[in-house]
């Protein structure tokens, strides 16, 4: 039987991981992690939840990635942490990889480079690559030979026709397999709401050239660091407008260095101008390349707009060019980033207002395209969120695939095939977990439930002593609140919320109530009610009542 | 002299309102409310500083409303209990804040009815209005008759040709005062980054009869409660489609009672199905429409998504039209609730798949059509964030306005003018009131910042009871936190931390250290310095520390 098993990136972006099992053989596909959303205060990644990987460990063959993209490879230094196994990839992926291992000391890994055309036997399946576009170089698409049939992943792509390095996806193999009959197809959904086919990521290429040529001032251009194409056609642009370049950001500097190294960024040394040497060029000779189109709070960029940033400062005929699109969630933070920038005196460019970004993933016709050349029996679409997988299915109906041989999965829920055909399994334990400051998987709902309701409503805290021996109530009890409201207008109210707790208090000793739960239950509950009645908030009380 | 005075709306999309003065006359234009965003958890509204206000009130001649929406009534409430003045709007505008006022028990102020060529004079200035069209009916702009000269204010407003209700933006008398002479004009910078002109609000009425004409089962529309045009377009294209209608949501079904009733909205009684014999109809006979166009969490909408609703129900073959563009921010729980919708089996459509929503602003084209006949003398944009002003700014530099003689401000910030020119006066208290539960005002930044630290690490209380004279730690120090770690967990760090505070207190009893706020502080920074250490988190920590 062949079993797929999805344990992240469906029905979300990010965190892409993903199981095929035949026979005695699994081997997962990509360990991804993802940026948490505003329903998550104080998080700061979350990955896959790998148990169901420790309970098949034994089976386990191997991880594949795609490409070295965050949301396909961030999540493997806390995979390998539980679970060791050998990793294949492409040269670039395993290079950005490497150094992402090195952060979390685990040098020494198995790290086994393929290429596309590669083969690689196990003992029930057989891996071959395929060079598939997207917006980082060196990504690869996989198909899996089954005895019961192939299994086609796409990995990121589009049908770039003009990229950047000339590395097209492969739809000559994606045809031959298409021809001798594909089982299982997986494809890439995060565009399959946008109609048409995606622009070359060449536009961009243009759009740089327009803006670098006509400007006064020095120019700044924020991208994704992982994103070497942007990287490519920046240095290409600052090179035919006669300026110099300088990069700026940990990530970026990391990514250019190994991307340099490893020969998938071409960059002529006269061009780059370190960082300490910046203040000794005309503005109008510079490019700065910087982090930061999100937003992040501690981004090169956002330091720029806030004015922190040590030796950037825009002035009146500087350019900045946020080259890369919102990653939902993130919109008003960017905004926010843009907004301050103009207030600097800087002309910002940014997707709305101007063609200084297109998407690495294929859109409407190429998602058909494919589904057309490779023809699968079956289809899951993979990568998206519930709504761009049920795009995604509907496209693949309208080129003929009949709807109950598509399937979209959640998280958990694998497909099982044999020869019978293909059905919903039983699930298995699948999630997020939440790395958060030092620890990762410590920081639980119940947790994360404390944090929303401090956030909206704050906490008070109640403390008292009794003296449950002579029945009174020792001093004036004391009240403390974090986040509830601003005291000095509060004090009247306080005034009866302290009378109300003596009176809670007095009645649990009146009636002898010593346990220290029922007591607490009281307090916790006549402080509810009274601040709710008072003030329509609720805060998270903490009753601390001592006894002498 | 003349003097203009934002209060609110410049630099945010959100709680409009403006002071015109000139010698003793004042008048404010709108009071809105804003949506707070999420850095601003548990706030449900921000309205406007009036602190100014009531340092002039003895000049304030009364409060001019543009148009109904609640960016430019919703502060009215807040505004009328701090200081009493006549209200100016037109029939819609009054009825829509006359509900607004009776929730807030301040029935019986002066509402006086105006209505387009109508003029108002005071001692020093003469107010004429000037229909505009907009996504509500029954828009005014603004022109004010001074001794320097006349000030225009467009409201918010786009020059649809083919409106739904017939009523276009009044291009001949903005013509006309262009050619008198305009010293000063204000408008509408929210659609300043979108390039050409606004489609009609009549082009979504032809994306709904496609979408109404090929449904098998209920269709569902959600829209803004005080989208009047937009309703009637779902009322004229349900009575095209044979279909019924039902109304869902207080907010909405508020608004379509005072509209029906004031004539802004043709109803037909026919057409429409109360509430509890929605079970009578065939789901294919049905329109629904609701709120919660936003994702908001209590909303119809999002209530149907997460099965809540008490008696609809998706099934497989209904329709949901979003019909609604995102606020910014909003993004994210608008897409939840659509992938939640797509998972109860209706098909979805929303702005980015169909032609569901138009805006009510004016675009670039409209914009400097508007700029070349009125040809102030000085520009002032507002309404938008400061990249929408920047814009508008530019758009006013094209169209030929001297650089000089445009002005973005700041809340709080006045433009001056008299006969030796225009200049930026000094600034005046302006800012953002929190209104939050019952109580507004009392949620200041100290409490917001408490907050934000609240949700991001949590809280840690440490008990202790110490007895100075004998100098001794009295029982087991007691810690409780709430939100920071999950504490199975995290045991083992909990004893070195209880360790430390011994130490801590051991240090302070042993130094005789015996003020509370050097007590206090010792405690906070141990404790603080040794979470980081062992979590990298930094929770609120609150210390306790009892004398006997």
């Amino acid at each position: 039987m062949l079993r797929l098993v999805p344990l992240g990136g469906l029905g979300e972006i990010g965190k892409n991981s993903l199981v095929v099992e035949c026979g005695e053989d699994a081997v997962i596909i990509d360990a991804g992690m993802m940026f948490p959303d505003e329903d998550m205060p104080g998080i700061d990644l979350v990955i896959p939840d790998f148990t169901y990987l420790k309970q098949i460990a034994w089976r386990i063959r191997g991880l594949v990635l795609t490409h070295g993209h965050e949301d396909h490879i961030g999540a493997v230094p806390y995979l390998l942490k539980e679970l060791d196994m050998p990793i294949y990839g492409t040269r670039l992926t395993l290079g950005l990889l490497r150094n992402k291992l090195a952060e979390h000391g685990l040098e020494g890994r198995e790290l086994r480079e393929v290429a596309p055309g590669m083969e690689i036997g196990f003992s029930e399946m057989k891996l071959r690559f395929l060079r598939v576009c997207h917006s980082i170089p060196d990504g690869v698409g996989l198909a899996i030979d089954t005895p019961l049939g192939t299994v086609l992943h796409t990995g990121d792509f589009k049908l770039d026709q003009t990229p950047i390095d000339g590395e097209i996806t492969d739809c000559n193999t994606l045809a031959s397999l298409g021809e001798k009959g594909v089982l299982l197809m997986l494809s890439d959904s995060t565009n399959a709401e946008v109609e048409g086919m995606m622009p070359s990521e060449r536009a961009v290429g243009e759009a740089l050239d327009e803006l670098f040529k006509c400007s006064a001032g020095k120019i700044i251009v924020a991208s994704f660091a992982s994103h070497i194409h942007r990287i490519q056609q920046v240095v290409r642009a600052a090179e035919r407008a006669g300026r110099k370049l300088a990069f700026c950001g940990r990530n970026m500097l990391g990514n250019v260095n190994t991307a340099v190294r490893l020969g998938y960024l071409e960059l002529p040394e006269h061009l780059v101008v370190p960082f300490d040497e910046l203040p000794r060029y005309r503005r109008d000779d510079l490019v700065i390349m910087c982090t930061g189109s999100q937003g992040e709070p501690l981004s090169v960029l956002t330091r720029i707009a806030y004015h922190e940033h040590p030796f950037i400062r825009l002035t009146r005929g500087d350019r900045v060019i946020i080259s890369a699109r919102p990653v939902p969630g993130n919109e008003k933070s960017i905004q926010k980033t843009i907004d301050q920038l103009f207030k600097c005196g800087a002309e910002v460019f940014y997707e709305k207002i101007a063609g200084v970004h297109v998407s690495g993933h294929a859109a409407q016709e190429e998602l058909k395209l494919v589904l057309n050349m490779v023809k699968p029996r079956y289809f899951v679409p993979v990568h998206g969120e519930y709504r761009q997988l049920w795009h995604h299915a509907r496209l693949a109906e309208e080129v003929g695939i009949a709807p109950g041989d598509i399937f979209i999965l959640e998280n958990g829920t694998p497909l099982e095939i044999d020869e019978g055909g293909a059905r919903i399994g039983d699930p298995v334990q699948a999630g997020m977990i939440f790395v958060d400051g030092l620890g990762f998987g410590d920081t639980a709902d119940v947790v994360l439930r404390d944090r929303r309701q401090l956030s909206r409503d704050g906490i008070f805290i109640v403390v008292a002593c009794i003296d449950q021996g002579n029945r009174r109530i020792m001093g004036e009890p004391d009240i403390i609140s974090r986040g509830f409201a601003y005291i000095p207008e509060a004090y009247r109210i306080m005034d009866e919320v302290r009378e109300e707790l003596v009176r809670t208090l007095r009645y649990c000793i009146d009636e002898g109530i010593s346990d220290w739960v029922v007591l607490n239950w009281h307090v916790r509950n006549s402080m509810s009610r009274i601040l709710f009645e008072k003030t329509r908030r609720k805060p998270l009380i903490i009753p601390i009542i001592m006894e002498m």
